[in-house]
């Protein structure tokens, strides 16, 4: 079975390289050969996307919903097919597809709505005062699309943020075609998942290169698309060194764009004292579960575990301990995240300052074995190495001598996507500073909660400073992110029937607009 | 006269290297030697900023706004003494230069009436929904400063654009606080300001460090600002060359931070047949003024005037043309730029395909020859280097023979900040193609309006794709500019009592939030 890339309308096989993915619970190939794009195949669909782009961007709101609610129709009518292929080439239990299947749909969905709604143009007027001096002319400002959108498949999220992910969905709601770069781990997966939305271009009359999709073993395509003078954003999910790769592709460019990179964070939780005392046993069960989440492969998994010394902690570690030892190993995403998982943990592990508190015995196979360590917060301020995360269920649990090192620990910690605090209400209020530290530190601050499971909602923000993202001023999930897409432009004195329907003196959208100082509808 | 830097509450002058601001109107130094600040006094800018980020990030709204409008009093209270440095640093008129201290006065109130409004946080709320399955936690979202902001003072603008300028009101509208390193040109203006500024700090008792402004000649200390650790964003209004150095310094940290640099375009202007037919002699008189505003110095100068040849053009190139004549040179803003201003002229008139349709003699002082030029539609589009800005009174006619090709002209058009049409309003309906062009090329379309003259207020976009700026997707003008210097954080199941204000069950600050999906206040 051959398989080609899409790009529009069409489908394109002009590579003689061929790739397969590969099943991570049997390491055998799976069914497939997907033939990698050629330079000539991502010319063809940059320049598919501009030409499409020039009328999907002036495409109704209520057209783009009727194309996102189509897009996410389609997926649900691959039914079991597209299920079986993500749980054979991701390692992830059916559960968790099929949940993910859901969540994808409901963004998708969710997104209609947004483009439909129109609200996110952020439509501003003020009128024009021809009795002023100086007069004033007539203004009005939305947002617009800001043109072709490369996203990248992450490895984690086969559907949520890969080919019809998180990115996709804000992408096509803001007006910009996409061409997205499949995850090699996940060829099958986007390959159903591209037909799906070229099925729905088709038949909801979107322009011919809305959206394309490429496959690739290696490198060569993804830095020619970030690379292209026609694609105007970048977004990825992944590590620290791709999302770095890309950002520096990018910065070759003549012309500067912005690049999305979400990179991950340890997602520090800071357990204080009461609450350790009143729920050890309950807190040690939830972060352990937490931590084996999807194999510890979340980007919000929690990899540093805070707390001050005291008579309560060693049975908090006891049960923390107990509580990893008890998680069931699962299948990582693909060789190389198995491999490097242990590279990492084992690079933590060989450092004599940290002590190994529980592990698993690895296996042959590509099961990530969960462990616990520990290490002391002055040692941990000291070697910021111990601050790099180690994707997988691994946590490093730091401990304080008393409340100043805690505080400086946290002053210590590199940008995160989240930082959560576990403390009783009696005595949260006495740490403020900790938490006034966190919301520099982090895109998300949380309490007793844990920071797996990343709503889709309006208030979400998955995004932080660096090095979690390249750019905290955005989130990659949440309504927010179709902001990352698009740009504001003023029409001055402009007749009103050629005024996009946003801005016509009618409202006929009937959208919220800020005019002339006060918001309206 | 010795002049030191300002660092916070303090001045310093701890270099040896003096430099002296040069009245371009005499050519002759003027009074005051300026102090170039040294690395070490760069250090202690960006530490004393960071510091007080981290009170002045919680300062209240309405605290914020007395700092503004005490820097707005401050400023007219120099009085005279602002006014004639401003005139003797850069040769602007009398009028001029008590306009744009008006303007940047309001630019500050208008901002301290942002903050205290307190809607630019953009709140969102989810509340906890626990019977949802999953149940869904309460999330609440605002906008928070990025922290320090560095801020280059621009040439054209002493004032709007420089030290209390637009990038330093929203920078510190946001929260963020504002290191200048002052224009060369502008030194005692600077000093001026800057001193007007740490009173009002004080007076109004923000923290030691929210504002301090560096002296230099040359660029060292302006790259050692930039590539500062704790400076997380540069905000800078100038050339080409100087927007794209910077971004280039920005890119070697570590830490990948926005550089917000508005580098100017060519603002083309498309005259249409009938307007020309109708308004010719208008129009010439129009145009040949804004292209002679502030010596052609504005960022907005029309640069190219594409026309459409019919029975009609000479007339209207022969009015033009003597309007051109009969304008009065100016006195540029400095050495560099008039010789820039020549260098770059020149080089566009001895291209053998450009005509000179205009000219005014050369004279030995530093004062702008208002010139006209013009080339055909086919070759301006071979010579991409014909799109370069002649920073002054220059603007290319682009002769076209058709539609066809005045749309192609269009087409091959680089990112602009200002794109106008010039149009009967019984003609505008046959140009929809060259309008959605336009829409693509540039930040803000125009309809019968010169582009010179930036309304400050909600719907104005200064700003466009590149090279005008680094990044299309945010203003420089208005009150959108202080979207640049704020990052979204998520407060996850936080009790009341600890969130900020703006995101309170109350609503204490009675801003506008969106609450589960609805707009409300």
């Amino acid at each position: 079975m051959i398989r080609s890339n899409i790009i529009g309308y069409e489908t394109s096989a002009k590579g003689t390289e061929q790739v397969q993915s590969i099943n991570p619970a049997t390491k055998a190939p799976l069914a497939g050969d997907f033939v990698a794009a050629t330079l000539e195949e991502v010319e063809a669909a940059a320049t598919k996307a501009e030409q499409a782009w020039h009328s999907y961007r002036h495409t109704a709101g209520v057209a783009k919903a009727t194309f996102l609610r189509a897009i996410a129709d389609e997926i649900e009518a691959l039914g079991d097919e597209l299920v079986e292929r993500v749980m054979q080439e991701s390692g992830l239990p059916e559960g968790r597809v099929r949940g993910e299947r859901g969540r994808t749909c409901n963004q998708l969905r969710l997104f209609a709505q947004v483009a439909e709604e129109g609200n996110w143009v952020e439509a501003k007027i003020e009128t024009a005062l021809p009795e002023r001096t100086p007069p004033r002319v007539d203004l009005r400002n939305m947002l617009q699309s800001i043109g072709p959108v490369v996203v990248f498949g992450a490895s984690n999220f086969p559907l949520a943020f890969s080919t019809a992910g998180g990115d996709t969905a804000s992408a096509l709601a803001a007006g910009c075609p996409v061409i997205v770069k499949a995850h090699p781990s996940h060829l099958g997966t986007n390959a159903l998942i591209a037909s799906a939305i070229q099925k729905a271009a088709k038949a909801t009359n979107m322009p011919d290169g809305v959206f394309s999709a490429l496959q690739e073993a290696g490198h060569t395509a993804g830095k020619a698309l970030v690379q292209h003078p026609k694609v105007k954003a970048v977004a990825f999910t992944g590590s620290l060194r791709g999302g770095m790769a890309i950002h520096k592709a990018a910065h070759e460019r003549e012309e500067p764009i912005p690049v999305f990179a979400e990179m991950g964070s340890v997602n520090p939780i800071f357990l204080l004292p009461e609450k350790i005392k009143q729920q050890s046993e309950n807190l040690a069960t939830q972060l352990a579960s937490s931590v084996n989440l999807g194999a510890g492969q979340f980007c919000t998994n929690p990899g540093l575990l805070v707390v001050i010394e005291d008579e309560h902690t060693p049975t908090f570690i006891q049960q923390l301990g107990k509580a990893f030892e008890a998680l069931t190993p699962a299948t990582m995403l693909n060789e190389g995240i198995y491999k490097n998982y242990n590279r990492c943990k084992q690079s933590h592990l060989a450092n004599e300052l940290v002590q190994i508190e529980a592990k698993q015995a690895n296996n042959d196979d590509w099961k990530a074995a969960p462990t616990l360590a520990s290490v002391r917060a002055q040692d941990f301020i000291a070697h910021s190495n111990l601050q790099e995360e180690v994707f997988g269920p691994f946590s490093l649990i730091i401990k304080c001598q008393n409340k100043a090192e805690l505080e400086a620990v946290a002053n210590s910690l590199q940008g995160q996507l989240t930082a959560t605090i576990m403390g009783e209400e009696n005595e949260l209020g006495d740490w403020t500073t900790l938490f006034k530290t966190l919301q520099i530190k982090a895109g998300r601050v949380i309490f007793n909660g844990v920071p797996t499971g990343v709503e889709v909602c309006h208030s979400m923000q998955h995004g932080g400073p660096f090095p979690a993202t390249t750019d905290s001023r955005f989130t990659s999930v949440g309504t927010g992110a179709i902001r990352r897409f698009a740009r504001p432009i003023t029409f001055q004195n402009c007749l009103d029937a050629l005024l996009p329907d946003a801005l016509k003196a009618s409202n006929p959208l009937g959208i919220w607009r800020l005019e002339n100082g006060v918001f309206r509808r």
